[in-house]
């Protein structure tokens, strides 16, 4: 394959689209994909997302960046050039309820998640057997309130340098600045409410107490701010009076399967860009 | 018309069901719809509508009134019982934004909202040509922090005995308890949001900051907490990076108009039984 | 569990509801959930679901079958009556895609779906291993033009008093006469398309075709008539002209798997009453 | 204003996006919002939607499409460039059902459709009051079998040369290919069912008999193949066994009101781009 993608982040000016378009016709490349986004016409934020094919890629993709560095400073670019074959690193983490892994895994057997599942991390030993049945290793961290930093830290070492993406796939643990500030905007959650709406624990009890009549769930980049961070994906679904709290979790459990996959699916295919708290999605 | 509607809610116990349809069916009715739910097997409550058919209704109707209180006394009902030509009448409030109204009137005069709408009562004068139009009687009562004591005294003497539901189609005045007491559980708000995300004021604004995929509308009884009474309805829409606060006001006006035209469905037609915060609506 | 399910359906006539609660209070049962639904005030048809609880269940279920007969016959019903604990027992039938077999075994697994799976019948050996590895037994029944004939009556041979539910999990041949009509509303099909649109082969490719921005799945009973059966549940997602043939493949797998689950969830609940061509579904 | 509008549709090639944005840059424009699709990477079609600034664009537009047609023709464009301010002219064609008609003045009203409404035609005279009270034209044609040919004629030299777009709002006569032929995908209709699911006459009717649990709403371009044009937008609702066909209708009417909104908005911000029988809608 001789594809590959360029994300860009930059203040809004003039010129901007021509000089990236220009400059990848010039280097013989062709558009595959063009998508832009301008915050606000006065003053804002310029996004972009481009797919193109260059021949020889694995050859000239070094060359090509060392000549957009020009373009990019020029325009005080955040830019991303990745050739599409070099796929992103997952690390899942999990606790008990194994709905989320197995649609994570279930969507990545069928090809439809282009990425690496290079480890599941948990702090039970239950999936052990199934994830490993995959070739995937499994991590059994058991985490208590004493040893909570000492696994963290372990956690740490077993990821450094080997993913790109954390994933908690409900995982019950609140992690700590230690893992979220090397990875800002590269761990997303999946909350099993209707964000900002039941923030924190036992979210489905809260719905029905409240008595909503839809429920849903929310996948998001995590922050230091517990179920507050930039919100990627939501999706909802009707329910009534009829409906206990197992029944609203049973429910929900088919919203946060498909709401994270999709998170995901964005997140390793580079359509999502993040600007202060909010995500923009090119999907 | 020979039809009628009774309402029930109770302590749940052994028959109920077999006592109120044999009491229906020795009074010569004929059940057409029938309703049930009981909140919980153990210990909870019961909630049932009926719709029946019974010769001579009119004659009828106290007769059948005062037979069926030895069976509510039995059982500890609270109960309500009425013909449906008994069409329920509705006070309006508005203040300057128009949509929720125009869906109304809309709903009202296409025959598909089967109730009597007695007056509109707006502290603005913007929309009054227009539903007099109707030949609906505008009450124009000014707000201001000075005058709001006065201006909900005069509310309640217009309606007072003269109306059985009150909505509050983007009402942009918070109501007094003098006004909520007499009309508890008859008084339905539209709040232009999911709710309990985005209580308050502005919702779409906080909706815009906080960066969600989806907005959403919410109808409700108002109770003494600010939009914090039994959710009736919701509904919601998908949104993007791409719109703005104004077009979320935008989208969110259709989600509005829906949602709110249901709930008075809904309410007139008896479908919405209260326990507690939350409502059972047999739809 | 001394709970039990009734199912009835007749014509509509006055006194039904009393009638059968009556019967029930009598004979000590305390209804936890009633439904009822009239086609049509004159002269339709009338469906029941009842969940009762009754002491003893097991010692005083025949004598309360013989004692009901009576009102069965006076009112023309057609009736089941089965004690909860008497789970039903599935075969499914798939082909090469096992989305909806992986769903099914997983709702399965998770406690979600009440039932017994007794077998997976495929015409292909593929997914022999993942089956039996959940101690299910699976039939691998190949299919070719010239042996279609005796593999359907291989098939009927398996089935045959042993399973109470045949679901086609993206079964990719066409069910014969021979086996539908022992199986008569007991053979649930999830067809790839938003029923009546897109029949036959190839759904997707036609969806594409044609343009729609919605595309959906829909669960069916199979009759002689291809697709033409009585709709169980239906659902949709959003599309655009991004996508294509292949992407609406991978979107749709998800709607085929949440629609197949719900219908057959429903079908072991006892909660679809089929009259003619179409579905009555308490949910 | 200084605002415009450029739309594109080619044979896909290299260097489009670069000559487009580089031509928009050297003439000084700056890209407000610039959406691109290629229908398929090898020797598809590629469409563009370009909305941009430029000081004194009055003065200097049509030194830009003069400039512009080189391009044009090098890379084989159909192309357009309005400016913003020159809206769009429209022609509503309704019969008696009323509803999408009245969104449509409504949402017109509410500064939500940027467009000009200059008529109503009608073949019945009920709604000439009402619309008239918006300042607007009404032209009542009767039609009947025998003078079909005479309105269709009448109608044709109404609205020659003065609308850019004909909304047959629940107009229930089928056009001919006389009006079509000069209207060609600037005639949006609105039927009232999911496409292609209950093609001609009575879809409510017809998705009641095949018991349906979703219904929906089709708006697209009129060709002279019945209810077989571009679809431009859908969406749906879902019903139950309860809904008889009054009540389909009752619930279709708000789809078909705000699926009607909005392809007509979207036409007349020019975000659709027809090819073949599909459309591209960048929204």
């Amino acid at each position: 394959e001789n594809r590959a993608r360029m994300l860009i982040s930059c203040p809004d000016g003039p010129g901007l689209v021509a000089a990236v378009s220009q400059f990848l016709h010039e280097h013989g490349a062709n558009i595959v994909q063009f998508d832009q986004y301008t915050m606000d016409p006065e003053g804002g934020m310029f996004f972009m997302r481009v797919e193109f094919d260059l021949d020889q890629l694995d050859d000239r993709l070094s060359n090509v960046r060392a000549d957009f560095a020009a373009i990019a400073d020029k325009f005080q670019m955040e830019w991303k050039l990745y050739p599409l074959k070099q796929k992103k690193k997952l690390a899942i983490f999990v606790s008990k309820e194994d709905h989320c892994l197995v649609e994570l895994l279930w969507q990545w057997q069928a090809g439809d998640l282009d990425a690496e599942i290079s480890m599941v991390i948990s702090n039970h030993a239950d999936m052990k057997e199934y994830v490993e049945s995959f070739g995937i290793p499994y991590y059994h961290i058991p985490v208590t309130p004493d040893t909570k930093k000492e696994a963290e830290q372990k956690q740490l070492e077993i990821v450094a340098d080997k993913v790109d993406l954390i994933v908690l796939a409900r995982y019950m643990q609140i992690v700590s600045p230690a893992l979220i500030s090397p990875y800002r905007n590269r761990i997303i959650n999946i909350h099993h409410s209707f964000l900002p709406a039941f923030v924190g624990g036992k979210p489905y009890a809260q719905a029905y107490e409240r008595g909503v009549k839809i429920i849903g769930a929310t996948a998001h980049y995590v922050t230091e701010e517990l179920d507050g961070g930039p919100i990627i994906e939501q999706d909802v679904q009707r329910v009534s009076h009829r409906d206990n709290v197992n029944e609203l979790k049973r429910i929900g459990r088919t919203i946060e399967r498909v709401v994270l996959a999709r998170a995901v699916k964005w997140h390793v295919e580079d359509r999502i860009l993040v600007h202060q708290n909010k995500t923009v999605v090119f999907n």
